[in-house]
């Protein structure tokens, strides 16, 4: 389907996210108070929101001290992918308890009180299907949702942003079975809308602007009736994963069980 | 610095590409015509231009026969990364002579003549730079440029598209030096805005709709005055790079090793 426009846009003035907030009712007000000042942002249905993880885990009181991260990263990992060792430490990437793979497990130091850091939040889709029935219900319209956060990847440098938790967003177009401009099936094309759409919005929202929130109109062709699974689905788990391990893990792994499986004597 | 407001369009109605077209030309033309349906759209200062690198290639007449695809993937192909059996053949996941490490080297059998396969651009940086001079020349505005094509990533499912190409854009954002909301400095973040902007405009782009050139408008402080080192930055080589081997080759490369340097005799 073709997109006439996309639009994105970041409403300025949400305070800091303290825990127990109610961060639905503090996005609606912040909402209203947007569109008073742009009448043209009204939400209308079928747009998307976009929101900083990082006040979810505000709101939620995910924060530890500082002294106590390389023991937080501990606990939110289910499995380390690959470490490195550089001048202040170990960085460790990990698969956390959500199924990413992120550098230290995805705590982060950066926009949080000194001498803390902050957890992902607990549960990112769930948050999302919060936000999105607190919309439904203050502005009667249809959006869709995703929480976002930054990340590093394999073979590119840079940072940036993806989706880990969404409400009412189809995170996966599955072209399979439509056709290319020669009337040939597109056999192998899933794309990933969800992660395109928070690297859309982080362009607007950026890191230190303290705009969380960004709106995105244009794109109700992927705004569903229902909340959907998630961004859980986004993860890529088992087998599937050829880059489970880092080389340097994977390859100390086989030279160890080489000799396991071969002692000298054979 | 902060985003008003993110705006992205694909005009329509380019012809299909064909071997020896003046791609920058047509492009021209493109917006020429785009303009004059929508006078809002007139191409200005601060623009960014993101072609599919795929129209590049047809320009290029990087066509071979579908026949000749594995011999061709062999010849894109620097270094195998990985590899992977299923029903049809084995894929193979390669670090390609631009050094983007890419299922079959970024050889791609959609949206082609049937019977053929494309390969990607000889240089897209230097593509993207003879865009930008036509344009410049053209519009006399300064705009930046990115060449993109579509990826799949490690850990997630779903492809995104990515910037193989750019003149004029600052693809890398290097936020470090900057503050947080806390007055903290922000010391670990580098953004991949030109990634970030690829994915921004497959949104609205598409893969089937005939619409290979979007404008993406609200971005000029990452557009510069000069050319600069183009996309192949994005590019994380050698040391840096802890996934540069698929986990099982890893392994496999591991065990041989450790029965190499240690034969059972000793």
């Amino acid at each position: 389907m073709s997109v006439d426009e996309l639009r994105v846009w970041a409403p300025e003035g949400l305070r800091e996210i303290t825990p127990g907030d109610d961060l639905v009712a503090l996005l609606v007000d912040l909402l209203v108070d947007d569109a008073r000042a742009h009448p043209d942002r009204a939400l209308a249905d079928g747009d998307l929101l976009v929101l900083t993880s990082k006040v979810v885990s505000k709101a939620e009181g995910r924060v530890v001290a500082a002294d106590d991260r390389e023991q937080a990263i501990t606990a939110e990992t289910v499995r380390v992918v690959a470490t490195r060792e550089h001048a202040t430490g170990v960085t460790r990437i990990v698969e956390n308890r959500l199924g990413l793979v992120m550098a230290a497990a995805g705590v982060d130091a950066s926009n949080t009180p000194e001498g803390t850091v902050l957890l992902l939040p607990l549960d990112p889709d769930a948050s999302a299907r919060a936000l999105r029935a607190g919309i439904a219900a203050a502005f009667g319209v249809r959006v869709g949702v995703l929480m976002t956060d930054t990340a590093g990847r394999p073979w590119r440098d840079g940072v940036t942003d993806i989706a880990i938790g969404a409400a009412g967003v189809r995170v996966l177009d599955d072209l399979r079975g439509e056709s290319d401009s020669f009337g040939r099936p597109l056999t192998m094309t899933v794309t990933a809308v969800a992660d395109e759409v928070a690297a859309a919005a982080e362009l607007v929202k950026g890191k230190a602007a303290g705009r969380p929130l960004a709106v995105v109109r244009g794109l109700a062709q992927h705004v569903t009736d229902e909340d959907g699974p998630g961004a859980r689905v986004l993860v890529r788990v088992g087998e599937q994963d050829m880059f489970r391990q880092g080389s340097a893990e994977a390859y100390a792994q086989g030279w160890k069980d080489a000799l396991g499986e071969r002692p000298s004597s054979s």
